[in-house]
């Protein structure tokens, strides 16, 4: 699940900037409908978004707990393309929109693994706050890496 | 929970537009950060949106198995002002922003019971669709009511 | 949802050692087999546990607050009798069935509020703990109050 | 997430009859304890599941959809060794523990992969059902792996 998996098309500065990771949908993910319940998008979002952390060579927990450093969601939006089903294997492209000293933006496309159809697109928007959950500025040597990063999505890459 | 607890001061015409139910903060709701992961405003959403249903005289579940109309998400978002607690009250204020024969979009609002303060704010939009998640028409009982309902949200009565 | 709801046919000894708590089926509670998924069952546990204790007087928020007494769970068994359907309405009936200095037991029914039906029945174990999670001691005044909650389950009541 | 992981030193026999998956704990699975919720180890124990069918060559989409075979739950448990944190990544091991033409049980443990440290064991009961919730039996074609598959757990393999 948490493998950056970038697809064999990809180059490196691609591979850099925008993490794929695969998510095998669970019963529990599933309503009465028979596909995803909507909540259950955002959760993935958030897999992808420590993964690209990851990528990036941090590890959100130590962000929390070494730099005191928590990235709390000021706005969520999801626009869902298609129903997922049980069982289905699902790519979590996340990526960097905006960076400033205290917002983060995310990006995110959910794509069915088998087939490349888009499921869902959304994004994410975060203050940086310390453990009293006041706003506090990025330490730079995240900002040096997430300034490096913004806006490098490779669209061309992305379908 | 599921009860449509208006406030005194509202009078009857808002009552029918714009519901409130109240959510007690469960500590599966909350995550490390000590206050409710932002996914599960979405839960809540779903749950106003199904009471201002039963206050316009509809039940959700027999519009899926008697009528054959599922009301799919197509776009959620939530805009969120402060955290929320763990054993806190929360009011969930539901009401219709929009509809069309195969739209419709809710508004929500999320305050603290207590002090009254604006946690969240947000929106879905979803498709009518049959059991097969074809789009369909809603039935003019429905399109009635809701349209008799939207844009009725009575603001000054929101605080 | 918080109400302590106590039946009409039962005495005021058995309300306060049996918490009957309502809970409505949210559709994130169910899954593509039409039914409420099985771990839910447990956050529902969870909620008459909380709603039992404050029928007692006590607040778990202030518990692990002003306290620091952390009830960890180190067992949970539910047995499904019955599906529960979206929408439903459930009694969660919550009782201490153990209690000693740091160890807990609780009991729970959950029952169909039109028909009484019986859908699941469970119990939780529970050890006390710091804020570091190591084990301590109960106060003195939730032992009280536990010991001479325990056992009083009036069983004929609960059909 | 959904690769069946086996370990070095574990051999052919072993890797037919015990399911290694791996899980990467969420911010979502944390409660304000700063630990997993105990309800989502019930998810992750039916991640497993349906990974322990994979490896023996069964999906359980098709279970239910090509031989109307729905594996209802009617007991679950599980005991909490060791409390699991946030980014831990966990293995979860399932194995068949009883299997009879209308019922299985599956037995879990939930091992951290760092240390090997146990976490959790569990078992859940199964009724077989068709599609309209009535007991069934099982085709054949599952019988006889299941049955070859029972108490095959290599005890010795487990730590």
């Amino acid at each position: 699940m948490s493998k950056s998996d970038t697809s064999i098309s990809i180059n490196v500065k691609h591979a850099a900037t925008v993490n794929e990771t695969r998510i095998r949908v669970r019963y529990a993910d599933t309503d009465q409908m028979g596909v995803v319940y909507h909540a259950n998008h955002f959760i993935w979002f958030e897999v992808g978004r420590v993964e690209l952390l990851r990528q990036f060579g941090f590890s959100y927990k130590d962000m929390e707990r070494e730099d005191g450093c928590f990235i709390a969601v000021i706005d969520a939006r999801c626009r869902y393309k298609a129903p997922v089903h049980y069982d289905d294997e699902v790519i979590v492209r996340t990526y960097l929109k905006h960076v400033r000293e205290k917002v983060l933006r995310f990006g995110y496309e959910l794509r069915r693994t088998e087939s490349g159809e888009l499921l869902a697109e959304g994004e994410t928007t975060h203050i940086v706050a310390n453990a009293q959950m006041k706003t506090r500025t990025l330490p730079e040597k995240y900002m040096r890496v997430f300034r490096a990063a913004v806006g490098k999505k490779n669209v061309e890459a992305s379908s």
